[in-house]
């Protein structure tokens, strides 16, 4: 099968060493689109990821996705949620650390979605991974949340004591990308571009 | 004069009780327009007032205007800023007050932006209020978090202890009211609709 190119649009370099390493095993290559993104506000990431996937293309006019991702904690209501980049920027770990200082119950998820805009269709995929939030902040891996955030299917490291291939093995945003892949090769991609 | 009407575009019937009071004083005005606003993620206020103000015009073909506000905390890097309603809903006065706790600098304002748009020609008008984080929520007048929020003009009380037209005495949204209706006055309006 003759190997697929979609376009990544974000603007996050990061993002993309991360995406090509995934769907490179699928065969799928992805050429960075980097710009910045229209982000609408909502609670739901789906509603962000695609409303950006839309604006990406409709500026673009090329078969793109775009991801989305957040960290929703359960006792704080979701918080921070689709909002999480401006609460790390502005209150940082030790700020979600302190709100959540008083409570037992530490359940929280990272959820991404990823969203494939052709124009003609819009498509998308989501992962989360589940876990807890720490009592204090570990490890310089990853970002954002990472050291902070202990996933349920690990040893009890945080995310940020993880190296990039333990955590990229059980994240949020390798499931979406795993999902996003395997419909790029089930479908019959060229009729949607 | 004329009486000049303006549409109100915004899904809070509050906001429009309040702008009727202050803007009949101008001789102008307004009719409800209920709708939900899109807006976009932005720490700038006004660029996301902007934007909700084309994208409802584009919708309605109506000379309006839109408003919206935040409270910007400057220990907290401007938290929760633009997503002061999301905040509030989700770690509401109680998980500002507990990211406060350890702070003696207290420094916050609240701001209004608001945006007419006809179409032809997008303006915007800001308003202010300075003041301080209390140490403990008080009152029950308001909304949001007016009882968190002790302004420097007043007598030490938060703006939750005011009662309505002592809190419009001085709110940022008043003052951007302020602003936007002495524009209407003094330009010909009639040109730009």
């Amino acid at each position: 099968m003759d190997r697929i190119t979609i376009f990544f649009a974000t603007g996050n370099i990061v993002k993309v060493e991360e995406a090509e390493r995934i769907l490179k095993e699928y065969n799928i290559s992805i050429l960075h689109l980097p710009m910045k993104l229209l982000e609408i506000q909502s609670e739901n990431l789906e509603e962000i990821a695609v409303f950006s996937a839309q604006k990406a293309w409709a500026d673009q006019e090329k078969p793109l996705f775009v991801e989305d991702a957040g960290l929703f904690i359960k006792r704080l209501n979701g918080f921070p949620g689709p909002y999480s980049s401006y609460v790390f920027k502005t209150i940082s770990n030790e700020g979600v650390l302190g709100l959540m200082a008083q409570y037992e119950d530490r359940i929280a998820y990272f959820q991404s979605v990823i969203a494939f805009c052709s124009g003609k269709k819009t498509v998308t995929f989501k992962g989360e991974v589940y876990g807890k939030i720490s009592r204090e902040r570990r490890g310089n891996f990853g970002f954002g949340f990472d050291p902070i955030f202990i996933p349920d299917e690990g040893d009890g490291r945080t995310f940020g004591e993880m190296n990039i291939s333990e955590k990229t093995a059980i994240s949020h945003r390798t499931r979406a990308l795993r999902k996003f892949a395997e419909w790029v090769k089930s479908t019959d991609i060229s009729k949607f571009i």
